[in-house]
């Protein structure tokens, strides 16, 4: 990982913020509302590239069984053992996001940008295909209305808080980043996060390089669109809309893939003002030594990461212990979230101890 | 109509209280957020029973076109003139609703209880299937799943609020109101409005009882969700668990259908506490002789009933004059909007200005 400057240092306990601290200070207290966005592509089905789901079969029902456990605490819509990844037993960062929601009674309502498998919850519908595979170059049909229609949902929350935090799930959602910041021309090769410890980089690339060459167009010449329409995903146009949208300061809750949102942004505005804007991540995203968002945030502007660290290595849950490990890392905003209740004054003991307690009931 | 106390009288120019005016007072200024629960049942297909749309084969689609003008100031699912009702111009109560919204800013969202046609807008979805012709005594089927998604929805919303007034659009409603109301032993007959000057009160009799009588069970012997099963519609189970989810009052915007979502909530739970509940209707609704809103909530119980007069006889708008025939009367949660912005101090010339300009620019 590129060494960064660390310009404010430790703000809050469990809170390392890289970049300016101006906005998050000025959220303290403030009342947020939480918007978990949902969207698949079928690249998920490829196997060994996500490590977001118990098995390739199952991948494709991540977001929706995440939606599931935000809302219910379970999943409905498929029978997955939820704390379980390539055999190793790791809670789903769902169940993270949950407790958060639990422990600041904030609201939230689930957002399906595109999702093969609809969740049994009520949602925000801005979408309802999934995207392709985007080895064929066909990834999302209609990103513009997506964008368009997601910009009008966080204009009418937005007037109802005072600031969004908004998480996604989406399996192979870093090979649809990588996708989407490399046909805009950024250097994103070996930088996407991963939800396993072994990245499978070249696998990412590879996949990546056989959408874009099913275009005419060439790496750099993409419009934002056009990226997401020949390798992206549903849920960078819908978060995107929504960050445009917003009449309040946004939190993006997660790592490489909101790079490729405010990269997405970037390309479609040149001088989109992001002091509005800021990045919530764990620190197993921010420290991964397989990934780099902060290199990648830099190639796009000025944006604040702000990291928290949950401290799972004092949980006496082994699975969490699994984030110390490399195993998921960050997903379903769980970074924003943990974020944002110490934004409203928990501290990062309350909210672990939260997430032990509603493993300890739903695990 | 039923000679009624008028307990409180004039507490703002253009609003009339029926009942205590404790609850609506308290909301003055208050922070409120606007839901408009479209629906539909193929009741609406039968010739005469609704005016609630060009005509009868594109009544299904007045839903999802009131969602369109809300939200983009004109219908996109279809083609329709939608000044137009029994060829005669009357502009739809979407258009009250929408000056309303762009008058006050509220923020707002669309909630599909279950509609034959999807709108093209971004929605929250709660169900996404369009109820039965009732006459089939096969009118909605899973109404439990319905009630409790809508908790959901707005226990979340009514976090971000301090009150909540929601509308609803489903054609042919005040039959679906009628079949409810009846199925659970309300005297209904010849008291649901209509929304044209000739209530056709025996053909809505007619369907209701031919639906009822496909089931095995007895007038009066209904639970609320059989009655919705039988004879009902989707709104109904929808915005009842919409008031019930709430953790805020609860303006109930509109006029007999929402009396049939009272009635629901008191045969649900006899020790329902009201107090924090009300509705919000139009004069045209309240005075009219074809109908008996007061009598029928009466029945149901302590439930305020204020009443809004827009004025429209002052307009230059001669398509709003057509309200004070007996045309539309009320839908979209016109009514209750109107009495927002009367809470939120804006006056009645305001909204009714407001209206007018919007109509001028969309009509």
């Amino acid at each position: 990982m590129t060494t960064v400057v660390r310009l404010w240092g430790i703000i809050l306990n469990g809170l390392e913020t890289y970049g300016c601290t101006d906005l998050i200070e000025s959220l303290k207290g403030k009342k947020p509302f939480f918007i978990c966005t949902i969207a698949t592509t079928a690249t998920c089905k490829i196997p060994r590239i996500s490590g977001a789901g118990a098995n390739t079969e199952l991948m494709i029902y991540t977001p929706a069984g995440d939606a599931e456990i935000m809302v219910h605490g379970k999943t409905l819509c498929c029978d997955v053992p939820k704390t379980v990844s390539d055999g190793i037993s790791v809670p789903t960062p769902a169940m993270i996001t949950k407790g958060v929601i639990e422990l600041t009674d904030v609201p939230f309502l689930i957002a399906n940008a595109g999702s093969e498998i609809n969740p049994e919850v009520p949602y925000i519908s801005i979408n309802d295909e999934g995207g392709g595979d985007i080895r064929t170059g066909h990834a999302v049909i209609d990103p513009e209305k997506i964008f368009e229609d997601a910009k009008i949902i966080a204009k009418e929350i937005s007037k109802s808080c005072d600031y969004l935090v908004i998480g996604e799930s989406i399996p192979a959602g870093t090979t649809t980043a990588l996708g989407v910041l490399t046909a805009l021309g950024y250097d994103a090769s070996f930088k996407v996060s991963g939800s396993s410890p072994e990245n499978p980089h070249e696998l990412k690339m590879d996949v990546v390089h056989e959408g874009i060459s099913k275009s005419d167009i060439r790496i750099g010449d993409f419009s934002p669109f056009d990226a997401v329409k020949t390798v992206g995903d549903p849920m960078i146009p819908a978060v995107a809309g929504m960050v445009i949208g917003s009449e309040v300061p946004v939190i993006l809750a997660g790592g490489t893939q909101m790079a490729a949102v405010c990269g997405f942004i970037r390309k479609l505005d040149s001088d989109f003002d992001f002091s509005n804007v800021c990045l919530g991540t764990t620190t197993y995203v921010a420290r991964d030594e397989t990934s780099d968002l902060v290199d990648l945030i830099s190639q796009v502007g000025e944006i604040t990461v702000n990291v928290v660290d949950p401290y799972f290595e004092r949980s006496e849950n082994e699975g969490l212990k699994n984030y110390l490990k490399g195993f998921v890392k960050e997903g379903v905003g769980a970074g924003g979230a943990i974020l944002m209740a110490l934004l409203l004054g928990y501290s990062i003991d309350d909210v672990r101890e939260k997430i032990e307690e509603i493993l300890e009931l739903n695990g």
